[in-house]
């Protein structure tokens, strides 16, 4: 499994795998200015849900020991400026937003302490949220793999793997557990259009895993659940409403529609962080649009569409809860209907 | 509007454009010998269930003037291995092998006929599949413009556009002539994957043609319907089931869950030669499956994918009839259940 996201203390900087870049190459990117963070965000160069709010938690730590304000006044005003640029990188995970409250709320609980101090406490607590992160994706593989048997044909969209996460992913915990113990699943990877982090991501660390990996594109969905050879669905997400609607990666709603029609279990897996009881339904979550070229251009060498066509470019959909089989945290499994009272 | 497949007489050639280059180099092909034949519907230079019948008719009368043998019975035994060669190029539209049908009619009609002759009649048969295929695609847009309204949002997934046909395509015949009545239609293109003919083909001739259109990435379907744009749905078919099962590209069945979910309505359009009552329903459909590069580096400077993954490829899928609106024939409007009786 991979580090996805690392903390350099001594040099003051953050070591991640350029996404962007894999699976072709495998380059690591040491990152230390407020304008690199925000970019590896924005660039995908690190992504998926989890591994964005730990990344957010490492930077603001950073950016922190960079202030130059002599006072706590003058330290928090410009926490808050570098939190608030940090935070506008990407809309729809809520687990961004979430880790940098995390992080203010440090600066905010020490109110007039030694700026020192404070730099301690918050790289505490960015380390804190890591570690929690990767318990947190273990919890969800054990929750997920009582649901699943040996030899099942498993289905997953996007990445919401290690790649995406600390380690072991959300979506793809129960597949590195239930590897380790013999349970020998054929996973089924949807190449994820237009950014292709299924083939790029997904396909190569599980197949890099030892396991037994198919991909397949996206509008395949169909004819493999009439094959027979998907036994569940495991999708991640990215922010979960309080009535269990989902915004997830685009087509996890389509993947879910077809799990739907073919009976085939619809399982959404995500750390608690994730849900966002202040959202009702799936209707109010922010859905990012991202510029045609990923769509028209981007890996190809020449342009696959003509020039100036339109482009219709949503990065998420939300999927109802009524197709959700289950939500599984590192709480325990929610079923319908769905309710996250803690 | 393209003239998708010509036959030069004089030169004894079948004139195409390669569909394989499209949108980026406009390449008129040339072709006169069987294996060319053979190898521009296998390598899909030319595509589209319909417009594959057309290229079969021409290419058997060109295929018939050049063979040498002096008697009938010699003839006829050159053509039907020629004839079940071409059969193999690709095994699910029904128009390749039921075009090659009644090519072989006409010689078996003439039973010891002069060959001159029977080749005569070969070149009439070709140019009355072709002139049929013009016809039922205007009948087919005609009756389908009777569901539609001016304004609408459109949605069709790969190319079953004049590119697939002689001309007006299926799917897109109402597109075509709503537009030259000002019907202002909004168009919507699945980019289709593996090979994209909805980027490269659909969105190239509609917005060539001066229409309204938009491309997504086959996984946004949801996204789409969800957001109110679509009001219907227009598809081709490669082979219609007796029970209205329909087998077309990978993906359409998906497109026809989604319509489903949001109760919007999915026709699917296409001639009679189609339908294929001799099989009673879709799992007896025969699928293409086509090679792993399609999905993993076609298109791209580089492989997109982990080297040596493994790749579920399936060119078509099957929609069941219970997803499907309405069949749209050049004969009518078929509801379900669905029957053909002619």
């Amino acid at each position: 499994m991979f580090e996805t996201v690392a903390l350099d203390d001594e040099s003051k900087q953050i070591v991640i795998i350029d996404q962007t870049k894999l699976p072709n190459e495998r380059r690591m990117l040491r990152l230390s200015l407020a304008e690199e963070f925000y970019e590896a965000i924005y660039l995908l160069q690190v992504r998926g849900a989890p591994a964005i709010g730990v990344f957010a938690g490492f930077a603001m730590y950073l950016i922190a020991c960079s202030i130059k304000a002599g006072d706590y006044e003058g330290f928090c005003a410009e926490f808050k400026k570098q939190k608030d640029y940090l935070n506008s990188s990407r809309p729809t995970a809520v687990n961004l937003s979430w880790a940098l409250g995390r992080m203010e709320a440090v600066v905010e609980s020490h109110r007039f302490a030694p700026i020192p101090l404070i730099l301690d406490d918050l790289r505490e607590e960015a380390l804190r949220i890591r570690q929690e992160d990767e318990d947190a994706c273990r919890a969800i593989g054990e929750n997920a793999l009582t649901l699943l048997k040996p030899g099942m044909g498993l289905l997953t969209h996007c990445n919401a793997g290690a790649l995406a996460t600390s380690r072991y992913g959300t979506a793809t915990s129960a597949m590195y557990l239930g590897h380790e113990r013999g349970y020998d699943f054929h996973i089924y990877c949807d190449e994820t259009r237009p950014l292709l982090q299924g083939a790029r991501l997904t396909a190569y660390e599980l197949s890099q895993a030892g396991m037994d990996v198919t991909l397949e594109c996206d509008n395949m969905v169909g004819a493999l659940m009439a094959s027979g050879r998907i036994d569940a669905v495991l999708v991640g997400c990215d922010r979960v409403a309080a009535n269990g609607d989902t915004a997830n990666k685009i087509g996890t709603s389509v993947v879910a529609m077809v799990a739907k029609h073919y009976n085939i279990p619809f399982y959404v897996c995500g750390p608690m962080s994730t849900v966002d009881v202040s959202i009702k339904t799936g209707a109010d979550i922010p859905i990012e649009e991202r510029k045609s070229e990923e769509v028209t251009s981007m890996w190809y060498e020449r342009p696959m569409a003509p020039a100036g066509i339109k482009v219709f470019n949503p990065a998420f959909d939300v999927t109802d809860h009524s197709l959700i089989t289950a939500i599984i945290t590192e709480t325990g499994i929610f079923y319908p209907p769905f309710s996250f009272a803690r």
